[in-house]
């Protein structure tokens, strides 16, 4: 399959190494910045292009990989030579209804890999859950087998789903980070090194093998321990913010173990 | 060296085996509750005693493994016969200044292994930092002897830093366990698994390794994407405890992330 990867940013990258790797073909790789079209363009075999409308219409598959804002402008500026061609975005957060702005489009769709990506990290595709959507089922098949060549976890989903999962990526990655982050700065306050977490941290997602957070949950807030918390948010003084998100999980910790606080 | 341990629970159960798997004899096991006093009494070479009146005044080494609650009346109970012995707590928030309601004891400490237990889970106790205090030099020399030989990660110690090495835990283990949590139950609404998530959350932790949790930030609170923070507060719509930690949470990384911000 002839694929044209519009974008060279970490979902582009990652994305267009592990299709180059299982013998795919990308022919172009387009990115505003000539040189970062040329960087990726290179290292797959492809050929670079900082202009939309220099996109060649000879492919057989377009990988929308761009910020969320930009993907309406990709489409109007492409539509007219890949009207017969499946156009897909790698969004969590964009539904396929920004396809609609482009009716002359009838064969779209989304590839949408569940991951963090940072492009200096090596990662491993094979199990980054690849969440697919089009709007023929010709084409989902098409999409589901793409996908199962680079990943053993592929998930046909709507809409709805992907909003949702990606919510909870938000809430799984990005706001755990900020946790991992909020950590290291209270330890750093006491010139403790942050390593000394992280058996904790690794701990913590290796429980999640042997049951559901909600059954691993442990700490004051789900044991009913109020002195340790009153403790905790003594020692926080002159910290509001930190207070603040303390008070916000351990109510909310409390209320999604209300059984346990109901004895 | 004898050790006798008081408690039967997780801690205690993890750093008894430990403690004989490297050839320290546990003489004897307290709970109030004899059939788990039994049990993991039997499976140290131990003896088991319901009876805090019942401990041996003949150990060396008294490690106090119980509920924060109740360490000051394990004190009380065993002062008499424990005085020129060293006596230790594994409590991450309790003050050392717990051992100042029994000014007779006067070789104190505390043994204080970061890590979530679960009796159920094996363990690697070799990487868990063990954060040691002592009232006397000499004993923190012989904890810290002990400590050594069941991990690497040998920390010294004051209170100030245990009181803020365990907040930290709680914001890197209880609060992100929770946010698993509620991935989970977003998921949940929409019929996707929980193991789709899994793939994100190790990379989540792996990226560790690679820098600062700040700098390993992403998300739309921190690259400024306004849309898709509305957006997810609409999904979460009917949902307010989630709306509220999805505020607080991005809140908070804007403000840690305030250079990106400003541009």
């Amino acid at each position: 399959m002839k694929i044209v990867l519009i974008g060279a940013g970490n979902v582009a990258t990652h994305l267009g190494r592990k299709l180059v790797e299982v013998g795919e073909e990308v022919v172009q790789v387009f990115s505003r910045s000539l040189p970062k079209a040329a960087a990726l363009a290179t290292e797959l075999g492809a050929r670079p292009v900082d202009d939309l409308y220099g996109v060649t219409a000879k492919a057989d598959l377009y990988i929308i990989a761009v910020h969320d804002d930009a993907i309406g402008e990709v489409l109007k500026k492409i539509e007219d030579f890949v009207l017969d061609k499946l156009v897909v975005h790698t969004s969590g957060s964009t539904p396929a209804k920004v396809f609609e702005t482009v009716p002359e489009l009838n064969r779209t769709g989304v590839f949408y890999p569940l991951q963090t990506f940072t492009k200096e990290r090596q990662l491993d595709f094979s199990e980054v859950p690849i969440c697919i959507q089009a709007s023929q089922d010709a084409d989902l098949l098409v999409l589901e087998e793409l996908a199962s060549k680079i990943s053993s976890n592929v998930y046909k989903i709507t809409d709805a789903q992907r909003a949702w999962l990606h919510v909870s990526a938000v809430f799984v990655n990005n706001f755990t980070n900020h946790l991992f982050n909020i950590g290291n700065s209270c330890l750093g306050k006491k010139q403790l090194p942050f390593e000394m977490l992280m058996p904790l941290i690794r701990e913590t997602v290796a429980k999640l093998e042997d049951g559901s957070p909600k059954d691993m949950q442990t700490g004051p807030a789900v044991r009913k321990d109020i002195k340790t918390i009153e403790r905790h948010l003594t020692l926080l003084n002159g910290r509001g913010d930190l207070q603040e998100i303390y008070r916000v999980l351990t109510k909310h910790i409390k209320r999604a173990h209300a059984d346990n606080w109901k004895h």
